[in-house]
């Protein structure tokens, strides 16, 4: 171990080196590059919001398939109305307009922290679900894999994780490739497949569509329509990224971000759209083992060539960036959580990346945590997902509304109507998805939400507290006070006669003590104390039950008691090894003695380091 | 948290009130107690004995079965030889003969780090051989617990170490019924068993003996043979017991000691011979899942009635109390090489019972490891026991030979005849048992001794290099230096003016350091500094990179390259908060700062506790 420190090493090691405040202008979003930080999380839900349609359509019989076209036109519907409702917070809010501040700003602390605690919990099942459906992407086409699909999605979060601990800066560039790869495979996908069903030149996959094998046959209810209505509006998820990022664009800010969420919701919608058509076209039937992108894919292709694995492998990437996605919103949130005192501290940003790394840690675990319990499928994961979501949307675009009513500004009313039916929509949506959902886990959610703003509001409690604790007033000082420098000894060693010569810069009053477990050891001390004791006095403890601590301590509470108002300080010597496990071979009496006179007021506990060379 | 500390309150909890010096005397053995308590290893061991040998013989067929009793006699005489081989080092080593000692004092460092290492191997197997002998004797008598052998067996370690922790004092009178209950319910079955025998009244078990199913037949080798006579050799584990307990004993300890062994070795032996024997009479056929005691009961007693039970309770009651017997003797043993400086220090006993905390919960983690890895099964955990205790049996006997020719006193050589005789017995069955154990698991145990030893060489080079340091030799005093005093502050709370005021005692130069991250901040410092200061200097530090700690080292390191020879004091203010969970709303910011410190001459890193009162 060098001078230089564990702290700075370890920093640099973690973290990476640090980034001076000037440099961050450089690296702005471009409306080219902003789409593909920004739109992963929105653009890669169609992978899956397909197939949770058709999964639940299924099982009341082939007719029904039917349905998921009007389906999909509801929702490509109103995920335009929200797209639109949240331009306008991209301009009312070009610092960045997340829902926790939109409420905050608008409707008050509790739907704030209602909708931080969505987000948060938002965000973990972004990771958790997209990284599930990108391995069910590499599944699908590396069959033989699907028994480690819980193996493989830990791998992707641990990745994620050491990735984003050494550094998110670099993800700009990161990002454009695989997204861009996504989009052009995903257009040619639906081309082709248009062109193909325009040409009369399908091969269906399946003759007919039967339920899954061993369920009974549904009938076709309108609670079964919702439940299949609310699965297809995972396709909406991640549409908010883009408003939450508008500092990130370069000038005109505002300007960019609207362009880019323009073209990410055409993007979404054309993507949504046509794979819903086409799977019923080429007669996809949902399987647990191969995802419904796949098969159409190997419908269109044909087989399984180059170009169906390149369908795959861009799925899966821009799923990982999906779930990367998560991974600068968890902390960005937890950081503004922290500086309003909600969560603690350690959250906070406060010049270095260190804050970052506990929302980083934090956020792969629970991930990790949600991937084992639902065994990394995505289909069991879907259900939880849609809560945190729809809440943070209806209460983002309600503030809005709050907020045009309140500005009054030029043209508020059809501004405030635009929102207003964001809100509504989003809301019914929200409603929807609780009914069909609850009985699947989304029960879960429903009780961790108010579970995290009770956390957050006990978390304000308690700095408040220490706050009000901190406060200079009424304070004043007790005057000049003394200090009882107390070192004790276990023999005369150079460690301990260091820490003495340390000791005495501190007081006028330094005492050594002594515990007596053995006469002859004793005599042996408090002879060598006249050749190296300096002058100080000596003091010895008798020790009737063998303890080394009791009598010290008690020594201590003698000490204090006589002056309560002066201070105590005891001096130990501390060993520092040359290795970090030589600290197996020393007991940590000092950390015992630091222990138990925590709570002491006015006592003090110092360690003097003693380095050993080997 | 009251006061009274967490060191006091945590002690008190895990290991007890402690025991004055002068009450010790109070609880001496007497032959009876002492029985109970030194030889339950060495009793219960014939639980799994004759089993052992019948399983190496079955595989050659039902003639070979025949052969346990030649075997089983051979055992029986090794036994008598190492027991009067024994009797002596009792007599030489009142104060307690353990191998570690008799070998250190008669053969030389190296042998009796190969005593000591083979010792701390046994006492943990111990403890994973009995344990799981004891389930297997539950799993018998209910044989749907089989299933949860490893959970059984985990469970016990747990009860024995909780046990162990809360004090072993309470031991003697716990021991003596088990102990007594287990002699009267073997007596009584061989007693019935041989009674049977000779009133023509057995019905054997099974009608011929047959190899497992599924393995092929092997013939009689000397090979088996020497295997068969190895797997007996288990019986004699634990013989040593008494002679390392010698002073635990009422006067005259060693005569009490010699009387006990005397006891204990006929016990074990009629015990034995007995089980081997009527195992073949009544054609018990060794299982996987029932012992041959519990078959054996279940052929002498006729049934499943109360009388098995009770014997199934005593075999399993012993084994428990086997186990625990290592649970006295691993700590005992780690505490004496600590004292000798062969292992970390935190295993010497320091007037507490604190350090042999540490070798019981050691002792507990090993053998659970153990258990895991060997799936509970007594069988598998075999193969390994033997090496460990042979080894130190044929080194303290070597060592005695040695004694009686350095002391040449009278009749020295009759005296050197019998303890010769025992080495030489026991070392052919430790060569024995090496060749024929060897690819069955007992490599394991002839890599970990000398790995064992070097780490004992290891510690005790890292204690002797430590001691150099530590030695006054050459050090004399830098004469007076002076103490700069750096406060790091985050801004003006009482936390910090308390820190300030202590400060102020330690030094007339003390300063208090502020980082300046925002311009407004630092302003807002500066005038609160003016009212709060004390008239002391603030300094405020530059950061380039939003980092509070750089900076702060970096002042550091000027202050103490300006004046090198001088002590830097970093004081902090650190939060006490009232629950241990608050902690979590806290930053450890006073730890970074220590460990980044802490390799740096002549700087103290001291932490003023600031008590929050909720």
């Amino acid at each position: 171990m060098s001078e230089e420190g564990l702290y700075s090493q370890l920093k640099r090691f973690v973290v990476g080196k640090p980034i001076p405040s000037h440099l961050a202008e450089h690296e702005r979003l471009s409306r080219l590059t902003g789409l593909a930080v920004l739109s992963s999380d929105a653009l890669s839900s169609v992978a899956y919001a397909t197939e949770e349609v058709l999964r639940v359509l299924v099982v009341a019989g082939a007719a029904a398939i039917t349905f998921a076209t009007p389906i999909a036109f509801v929702i490509a519907a109103i995920l335009a109305i929200v797209v639109f409702s949240y331009r306008q917070t991209i301009h009312a809010y070009p610092s960045g307009g997340g829902a926790y501040l939109v409420s905050k700003d608008n409707l008050g602390e509790m739907p704030a922290l209602i909708a931080a605690a969505s987000l948060l919990i938002d965000y973990v099942l972004t990771v958790a679900v997209s990284i599930a459906a990108g391995v069910a992407a590499i599944t699908s086409a590396f069959p033989d894999w699907h028994v480690s699909r819980v193996e493989l999605a830990l791998g992707f979060v641990l990745i994620l994780m050491i990735g984003n601990l050494r550094g998110i800066r670099e993800s700009g560039r990161i990002f454009a490739v695989p997204t861009y790869f996504f989009i052009f495979m995903m257009l040619l996908l639906i081309g082709l497949g248009v062109w193909r069903v325009l040409a009369g030149d399908v091969r269906p996959l399946a003759s007919s569509l039967e339920p899954p094998a061993g369920s009974t046959e549904a009938s076709l209810s309108l609670f079964l329509l919702l439940t299949a209505f609310s699965n297809g509006c995972t396709a909406m998820t991640g549409v908010e990224a883009v408003s939450n990022g508008v500092p990130a664009f370069k000038p005109p800010e505002s300007k960019n971000a609207a362009a880019t969420m323009l073209m990410m919701a055409v993007l979404s919608i054309t993507m949504f759209l046509g794979i819903t058509l086409l799977a019923q076209s080429y007669h996809v039937a949902p399987s647990d083992t191969e995802t419904v992108v796949s098969q159409l894919a190997r419908g269109v292709l044909g087989s399984r060539g180059a170009l169906y694995y390149a369908v795959q492998a861009a799925t899966m990437l821009i799923l990982v960036l999906a779930a990367n996605t998560a991974y600068a919103d968890f902390p960005r949130l937890a950081s503004i959580l922290a500086r309003d005192r909600y969560v603690p501290r350690q959250f906070m940003n406060q010049g270095d990346r260190l804050a970052f790394s506990n929302g980083i840690v934090g956020l792969s675990i629970l991930a990790a945590i949600l991937i084992v319990a639902f065994a990394g499928d995505t289909h069991a994961l879907i259900p939880l997902y849609m809560i945190g979501v729809f809440v943070s949307f209806t209460l983002s675009q309600a503030g809005m509304v709050v907020r045009w009513r309140r500005q009054r500004g030029a043209g508020w009313r059809s501004n405030a109507a635009i929102n207003a039916l964001g809100a509504v929509v989003t809301g019914i949506v929200l409603l929807v998805v609780a009914i069909t959902k609850a009985h699947e886990g989304a029960w879960v959610i429903m009780l961790l939400i108010p579970l995290n703003v009770l956390f957050f509001r006990m978390t304000r409690a308690h700095y408040d507290g220490v706050a009000k604790q901190l406060s200079m007033k009424g304070w004043r000082s007790a005057g000049p006070r003394r200090n009882t420098v107390l070192v004790p000894i276990g023999g005369i060693y150079r460690s301990v006669v260091e820490a003495l010569e340390y000791a005495k810069t501190l007081s006028s009053d330094v005492r050594a003590l002594y515990v007596n477990i053995d006469q002859g050891a004793t005599g042996q001390v408090q002879k060598e104390w006249e050749t190296w004791g300096g002058g100080l006095p000596l003091v010895v403890l008798e020790s009737p039950y063998r303890s080394l601590m009791e009598p010290l301590l008690e020594y201590v509470g003698q000490v204090s008691s006589a002056h309560p108002n002066d201070y105590v300080t005891i001096v130990l010597p501390e060993f520092v090894p040359a290795k970090w496990w030589h600290h197996l071979f020393h007991n940590q009496r000092a950390l015992l003695i630091k222990g138990a006179l925590l709570f002491k007021p006015n006592t003090v506990v110092t360690s003097v380091p003693f380095h050993l060379r080997h």
